[in-house]
């Protein structure tokens, strides 16, 4: 029996898909659910010749497994994947793995390690992205933990990972919770790419009254140059997607009340701890959380209202500066976030190649895109770049992008519609790109109210004034 | 002995200062230190006729006050408010009254009222806010804590209070940690203002050119009319103040390495769990962390090179529109913080009454201004009014300001000037007032690569659609 590769907790379609698909690479595997009908499915839905078995007896699940073990949990973060494991745990030994691949919020990772750790179980935080296809298909993995223990997983999950150009979009990260924070990161740069896409659109849209067709067409060939990436390749489809019964657009029926399961405001909170700014990304969070207010939103529009200004610009003009500022503001946006990595990996000791987080994200994850190819080779001639702002070539496809994004900024703000991905990209380019900020200012005036103390640029010391 | 009627542990200028500040209006004060120094500094500060104690005996300073005592802390945040409240408990009586006049933050309040229930002490959490100067000669106090209890310290607060057309900046805010809630907010409120008033400030000599002597002339000129605040005022003070070594200005020699305690981002983190959007808060605190990076600013300064676009207005044209945009962004700051504190009080159950908090912001406080008066009479038209931009008074002043608020932003974004509070200031304004926002977007793209629903705008339920 002690002959199946890999088990998965959790037989959801995420925990399915990712063993069919290791099943596809001839790997044996069992998976675990209290749901006997999802137990069973597993193997209804393998094919005759593959060895995929499922139970909902965790005892029958471990003996089937060959040691040292390799479980995966695909269950809720929080209480759901302690529970697994303590009921996990009586029947495993020494050497064997679990892996979280749930979106687990990093210190929970870091305290299940060192429980683990205790009784020689190693555990994986592996943050998994690519949703359902990603999973039957070819996920990007994001693995961290004990970096011995990753031999074992690794010939699996380079199998079932996604390829680009025959390499494949999962790498061992580095220690602890590096896994765990590489994913939620990712999934703040997610939230703030989905924020910049809804503000293309509602300028075009809403702001400039493009019709469907030209959004439509518009996305479809955004796909196919250096903007090409999986969220606008989705968006060209979501926008096309007519409702069977109305037999209008979908989208247009959909309400305009956003949820958030949480990563992207970890994402945040975490930057703010860190003081690494993410401007765009806060932004993408506090736009969501601001859809649910409608019943405001519906009573504000009627009141503060305002003629849009008109503009002289052509469509094609304009969607000329468009594309480029989208460009400019994505890779504002993919900076922000390699910068918190970047400043976490120190912080937290992950040791984290950022080359290697860029690479496993150009395949199988949510936020691909042809662009992270660019951060690669960026990481590549400089390892420990810590911004790639300052990557010579990424520099100068920002300065020849920048004076669009201003165009397509104005051009909003005029028009009454709100851009605040855009704006906040600009700004923290701007900012960034401040020899000296005005912040000198607010030190002078935290000294006047508080006695906060400040610094000079022409001596050494920290220095209080009277101020009057 | 028995007949001081309130005391202080901490005796740094602040608790010095407000001992000081009761003793003028005839209040028997002690005060707590270790440091004999500064215990004796108080007597040796207080007038002959007043009756200031300062001493290094716990058992002393509590032996003086009168039943029920009352004593405030004026020690850091964190393990010294533990450490000091654990000293204290022995020594008191039940009914005595233990306040905390740091910058807690505010789960810790709501412990140690939990804690020194069980030994019938009372627990008040108050923001103070004037800094040494307020303390002294009236600042602005935000307590929150058991109603009844407050009755015996009202006497001693209302005196010492600031005071706006002749009613206390001090009043009973709500239970709990209301009061370090209420000043958690008005701190991330004070981020904000700063930031923009640091922005004005950027952009008009940085971006245009203005000498420092017409930056002095226009902010003593802003502080005349309805922008008048202590921030404003004291911008103008800041400004002309001259180095006493080199006879230079001395804001011009400041480090723009910008300095936070903590408060601006437990507003932001905490306003991320409630999904209460406040984005120009946000955008203050990054914006204090982005100043952190000198080194990689100073480097971007010289890759990210713009030509600034040339401008038609005149000085005065610019000015005209700066000051009302100035007001725009404010109250939508003002806005983001009061709603916030809407929702907290909520989640909370702190029962906050929005037009006190407005009205014991008026005087005192950092963040006083002129405004905050418009506010107060918003509060008394409705009491529960989810957001000032929904008053019609305000919702007017910021129609009427809306296009100076957009004139300045393109302005700035030409001449290359980061300017996020007044953008996302602008941000807001426009999304609060989009009865629909592009979110739906969103909700379908979730839907698309996660599965996650959406609920529709033409019939209940949540969807889930297979859309390719």
């Amino acid at each position: 029996m002690e002959n199946h590769d890999f088990g998965v907790v959790g037989l959801g379609v995420m925990g399915r898909n990712l063993l069919l698909n290791m099943a596809d690479h001839k790997f044996a595997v069992a998976g675990l659910d209290l749901d006997a009908e999802k137990a069973s499915a597993l193997a209804t839905e393998a094919k005759p010749d593959q060895d995929a078995k499922g139970t909902t007896s965790a005892e029958e699940f471990v003996s089937m497994l060959r040691k040292p073990r390799a479980i995966m949990l695909l269950v809720p973060a929080g209480k759901p994947v302690d529970s697994a494991i303590a009921s996990l745990v009586p029947l495993l030994d020494k050497g064997d793995i679990i892996i979280d691949g749930g979106n687990s919020y990093f210190p929970d990772t870091n305290r299940r390690i060192a429980e683990l750790e205790e009784k020689g179980i190693h555990f994986f935080g592996m943050g998994i992205s690519g949703g359902e296809k990603g999973a039957r298909f070819g996920p990007s993995m994001m693995p961290g933990g004990d970096k011995q223990a990753y031999e074992r997983l690794r010939p699996v999950f380079e199998a079932i990972a996604a390829k680009v150009d025959g390499e494949p979009c999962v790498t061992y990260l580095g220690a602890g919770s590096a896994g765990n924070y590489v994913k939620m990161v990712h999934n703040g740069i997610e939230y703030g790419i989905m924020q910049l896409i809804s503000e293309v659109y509602d300028l075009l849209k809403r702001g400039l009254g493009f019709s469907d067709e030209k959004l439509q067409q518009m996305f479809a060939e955004w796909n196919e140059g250096e903007l090409k990436s999986f969220l606008i390749e989705i968006t060209g489809i979501v926008l096309k997607k007519t409702d069977d019964e109305t037999g209008k657009l979908l989208v247009n029926l959909i309400s305009d009340q956003a949820k958030a399961k949480g990563t992207g405001k970890w994402t945040s909170q975490n930057a703010m701890d860190l003081q690494a700014p993410i401007p765009t990304i806060d932004a993408a969070v506090n736009m969501r959380d601001l859809s649910k207010y409608k019943e405001e939103r519906v009573e504000a529009s009627k009141k503060l209202t305002d003629t849009p200004t008109a503009h002289t610009s052509s469509d094609d003009e304009i969607l000329k500066s468009l594309k480029e500022a989208y460009y400019f503001a994505m890779i504002n946006i993919y900076a922000q976030g390699l910068a918190q990595l970047h400043i976490a990996s120190k912080e937290y000791n992950y040791g984290l190649k950022l080359e290697d987080v860029a690479k496993i994200w150009r395949g199988g994850c949510i936020i691909r895109a042809v662009c992270l190819e660019d951060f690669r080779k960026a990481y590549a001639r400089n390892a420990d770049l810590p911004n790639i702002l300052l990557d010579d070539e990424i520099g100068k496809s920002l300065v020849a992008t920048q004076t669009s994004a201003r165009n397509v900024i104005k051009l909003a703000i005029d028009k009454g519609i709100p851009t605040p991905a855009f704006a906040t990209a600009l700004g923290y380019y701007d900012a960034y790109r401040s020899e000296r900020m005005a912040t000198n200012l607010i030190q002078a005036q935290r000294d006047y109210f508080g006695a906060h103390t400040y610094e000079r640029i022409d001596k050494t010391g920290t220095f209080h004034t009277k101020w009057d």
